[in-house]
């Protein structure tokens, strides 16, 4: 059973060249070689899509939700419209090559393909999922950062992309540095007047007494596939849920809080920039076996 | 003579462990093949760092200065420290394959390789230039765009990377479309707090009375390598220059102005933001005369 799983598509989008005649199809390649050119406009200028999806035992976590987002981040980047259709077959047969395991989990990533070249470039890569119980169970140290934006780029300087989901994301990995650096776990994005905004892979989502809250979209913040699942499920049992802004200060009065993600699932803040943070550890693992569930 | 020529460099970093055993080295690879992995941080992440140096008859322009600033961005990012002998010595085997044109141009990339493998990828790319003519002579369309960023980000916020020239440049192609979409040809951006910043792939320099001036460091933006080599020649011509901070309307009552940068050189502002504007036609021709020159 490999480790890992690559498929290279060969028509990633309908309404762009195909790099070869014939149907939109996708070939199985060593993810151990070379696969992407040095000039594809995806490595030298970070000029492309993404998503993550987690999979349990063969199942993708709130595919079409993915598929959509992925669609709705390749518009933000005038990049050509990605095919669900041919998408969804090479995640699903990426998935039966990577075999039945526990959880692993699926990128897709569309770049805009070599410069002057006009054609995008697509691949899936499947792989096992490294050991996630630490983080669901006892939780994270998170620091709040500066993430630079005010709340509301999105709306007055579209061109930032804040929203979308690129490979562009040195910022994503930097601030992980700079937590580890203050002894730290993760990051909550915070907009430079004061608004809590996401993580940089992850939803925040906290508890107000018997509400679960996130800040929502509207804030050049990705919308949660994950934290959508969660609050389905916290309907379900009576809980309310709800969409609005909050301030650091909010955040550190919460109940709990937690980090959600398609592969980690919800991970709940056990220290808030240095100091301890409340855990609802029943919560948590009732979202996580409700997620964990979705995937069967 | 070949269109393109492409080094990937096997010790890209002296601090890091090399891919192949035995002395720094480099191979010349087929640019129409793939060579990166599907895995590379530098294409999953955009976490890698660049430099682009223009060429004439075979000579780059400003090395050092390219090779320091390469170092420093790796530095803000903390990948291992580029070898720049390694990379001096790629750089200049690259153009030679080249051949002898007239305009050139060589771009370095680091990233930090495939995710849990501790080796920085590397490669050099040299290629022929374009016509750039009717920017360096007629002049560009410029708007002048939200960056989003306060101009003092890079002290508070180092972690967003300001200043640095990273793979992760979706904004700095995005902008462009966006002035396309404006009818303009190029952007210079504009921090949150109402301070000119630079172009997504050029420095500012514009020209008040007998002094030619630039927004300077620390506002988060690049140091200028041409910049700085058009500051020393206007010096040996008498004029004045100085770093300044300028808001919008400083520029727009400038005598003149320019996106300066390696390869396209000093290409006047002939438009800002819908209205004409005065280009010096001489001074351009001085400064692209020179920059030329230096190559030599």
């Amino acid at each position: 059973m490999p480790n890992s799983v690559l498929l290279m598509l060969n028509q990633p989008s309908a309404d762009a060249p195909p790099h070869l005649v014939g149907a939109p199809t996708f070939a199985l390649v060593d993810p151990a070689l070379p696969q992407v050119s040095a000039l594809d406009l995806g490595v030298t200028r970070g000029d492309g899509v993404f998503e993550t999806i987690g999979v349990g035992d063969g199942h993708p976590q709130a595919l079409e939700h993915h598929l959509r987002r992925f669609a709705r981040s390749a518009a933000a980047l005038d990049l050509p419209t990605p095919d669900s259709d041919v998408w969804r077959t090479a995640i699903l047969a990426a998935i039966a090559e990577l075999g039945a395991v526990p959880e692993s989990s699926v990128k897709t990533v569309l770049t805009r393909g070599v410069e002057g070249d006009g054609r995008p470039t697509g691949w899936v890569h499947a792989s096992l999922g490294a050991d996630y119980d630490s983080a669901r169970v006892d939780g994270l140290r998170v620091v709040m950062l500066d993430r630079g934006y005010r709340h509301d780029v999105e709306q007055t300087s579209p061109w930032l992309l804040a929203g979308a989901k690129t490979l562009s994301y040195a910022i994503n990995r930097s601030v992980l540095r700079e937590a580890a650096r203050r002894s730290a776990d993760d990051v909550i994005f915070v907009s430079s007047d004061g608004f809590v905004l996401e993580g940089p892979t992850s939803t925040v989502v906290y508890r107000s007494g018997d509400r679960l809250l996130t800040p929502g979209t509207g804030l050049g913040i990705l919308e949660g596939t994950t934290q959508s699942s969660i609050f389905q499920w916290a309907e379900s049992l009576g809980l309310g849920t709800g969409f609005e802004r909050a301030t650091p200060e909010t955040l550190r009065q919460a109940d709990a809080a937690w980090l959600v993600s398609s592969v980690r699932l919800a991970a709940p803040v056990r220290e808030l920039d240095g100091m301890p943070f409340p855990v609802d550890h029943a919560l948590s693992a009732g979202m996580n076996a409700h997620l964990l569930g979705l995937r069967e």
